[in-house]
């Protein structure tokens, strides 16, 4: 037996959505943009897959645009809205834990004149309400903060940034990053008054290769609509959002992931009591300490196994068929920048474990990495 | 039985690219970027890939990069190389007949004061050379140019560019739009003196949502690495050209659809067959007008049915199961700019039809669409 704990790397696909993506591949292989029953058909299979991400979203179809994941619908959220609203100010809002795609995203920005700022958080990896508040001024014309961190888990205090921005009276546009958040707990962007809100196919058990971008209103067409610009160019395909033959087998699968999520408080009670067995356990293993606040969402529990390096930890489960990583995939195995924001010191980010769960994941999968855990301690050498 | 002809749109996915994207679904799902066995296997598909991709287009692994499609390998080549290269000058030359990946690209660059020109076509859909030999100066820093046109199959002079770029003494580099050409003739970048080229896996067989660019040398790391910025920032994957998490199914299935590719010259003969037994049919039918020019690639063979409009003679073959397509299907119905900047009049250009074949197409489907044509010239109504 294995024991895949790194749901929030990726996920393993549902049966549901690897169905929709053999369909997509055999019968409704069509193009979504041609004129004929085939291309109608792969348009309608599209279509489908969009009423279900509203509907899981609470918003409209014409709100819903699909991307290739997760990173390129964070890259059009904060480039496209900077580029459609330079003319209102430069300020931009974000935290010290996004994901890369919008660290560096804002990176980019900052090449280009636009002031960052980036909010320092708590050492539960939580943005200060006051530090938001100080923060939005007039000029500002993005907020970007993640429903759920990546790495720790924390819930970051959106209503508080939907309050600032409000009396600010900037024209601040609100981005949120809900990939590890969707289908996890509720994210509804209109009852969150959020204006963007990226989600991915492959965090919920469907294929890698399909995002969304949710734009409140549907694109500047709308009455009431935001704007934000395009990154890449050509064909008119997502309302020339996000151009290019559509990656139709990938977005038939987010489409069917999304239709198979258990309703939010269903698969929460679940997880929490994983994560009971998963707190008990780890207790019982000599010198671990939480990063993970105890009120994070409790499908990620971020360690530290203080004295062992993360990577000969994972290493050593791994052989065991355990997996488990020490922070962001997309970070590949550099030391977390989430976990020194936090003010953890050098021994504790070197040393920390990232373990995610799943519906997929079994009580059994938990004990299996308890006892590789004491294994570990016994057979690997600590640092000097 | 039904008559797919429009592989220039996309085409049905080959059994050995099918199994491969299932593979990826099922057994090698985790994410490439883990440090744990599970994402090294996975890592290990996506090396075997790009070692399929840089076997076919003779060039080193570290020269191909993964994409999301054609579009997106455009744009980061287009967009990328005007932003790496703007401090040598401002040109960007490109034909008038591009796809519309290249076309609205240089049509954004523009916006942001590069100089385009659009080199005409003749009536061939063919740059002339000397136009070519006129237009790069030493101010030139990119020319972009298709292999084989995706409307009407004409092949650019593309030695010529070489050779401009060369006698300019420009620091130019030259990008090539291969995705028509790519599995249809020998496109080996090296031999043709391209710097960067696109090719996508869904018109050779392969999903949707996957693409590829290569780039001379391997990025800028290399010595003699050419310098390409990205459109989309995050994670380290692709050597940070192209972050966030690969879309693993399809790039699975994009090294098996290369590796099932038959060798060029095998294919060409047959397709040849095909289109002589298409232009002898089309010939016994009324009102037929040619505007592929007779030495276009056979693979695609554009036509106008004179008194007809395409979108009718498309909606009345698609309802006996024949389909084909007025042109780019990311034009999704807008009267051809290729067309018409072939010279061609309002008549050929709004009653075109392009033709497109693969290897599953088979003669009785060539002949399914000449009596669909006949019939559609008894029973549809001429414009008035």
């Amino acid at each position: 037996m294995e024991a895949y704990l790194d749901n929030s790397a990726t996920t393993p696909i549902c049966p549901e959505a690897f169905n929709a993506v053999t369909e997509a591949l055999t019968s409704n292989w069509g193009n979504p943009s041609s004129l004929y029953r085939k291309g109608i058909e792969a348009e309608a299979v599209r279509e489908s897959a969009r009423r279900s991400l509203a509907g899981r979203l609470g918003c409209e179809s014409g709100e819903v645009f699909f991307t290739s994941g997760g990173t390129e619908s964070n890259n059009i959220a904060v480039l496209g809205a900077a580029e459609a609203q330079k003319r209102f100010g430069r300020r931009i809002i974000v935290s010290s834990v996004e994901h890369a795609s919008i660290d560096e995203a804002v990176k980019f920005l900052e090449t280009r004149g636009f002031e960052i700022i980036r909010l320092p958080v708590d050492s539960q990896g939580r943005v200060p309400e006051d530090r938001i508040f100080r923060a939005v001024n007039q000029g500002t014309i993005l907020v970007s903060l993640m429903a759920v961190n990546n790495e720790v888990g924390t819930l970051q205090p959106l209503e508080a940034v939907r309050q600032a921005v409000v009396s600010s009276r900037s024209r601040a546009l609100i981005h949120c990053d809900a990939v590890q958040a969707f289908g996890k707990i509720d994210v509804k962007p209109s009852a969150m008054g959020v204006d963007l809100m990226s989600v991915s196919a492959h965090k919920i058990h469907g294929p890698k290769g399909a995002g969304a971008l949710y734009v409140r209103g549907g694109l500047k067409k709308e009455k009431n609509g935001v704007r934000v610009l395009p990154v890449m160019y050509g064909g008119t395909q997502e309302s020339s959002l996000r151009p290019g033959t559509e990656p139709m087998p990938a977005i038939a699968g987010f489409g069917a992931a999304v239709n198979a999520l258990p309703p939010v408080s269903a698969s929460l009670e679940r997880i929490n009591l994983l994560r009971q067995r998963l707190v008990c356990g780890l207790e019982t293993v000599d010198g671990i300490e939480f990063n993970s606040p105890p009120d994070a969402l409790p499908y990620v529990t971020n360690i530290s196994v203080v004295g062992y390096e993360s990577e000969n930890l994972i290493n050593f489960l791994s052989e065991r068929g355990i997996y488990v990583s020490s922070g962001s995939a997309c970070g590949k195995g550099k030391k977390s920048r989430v976990l020194k924001n936090m003010g953890l010191g050098d021994d504790r980010v070197s040393s920390a474990l990232r373990i995610s769960l799943s519906r997929y994941t079994a009580p059994e999968h938990i004990d299996m990495l308890i006892y590789g855990l004491r294994d570990a301690r016994n057979f690997l050498r600590t640092k000097k």
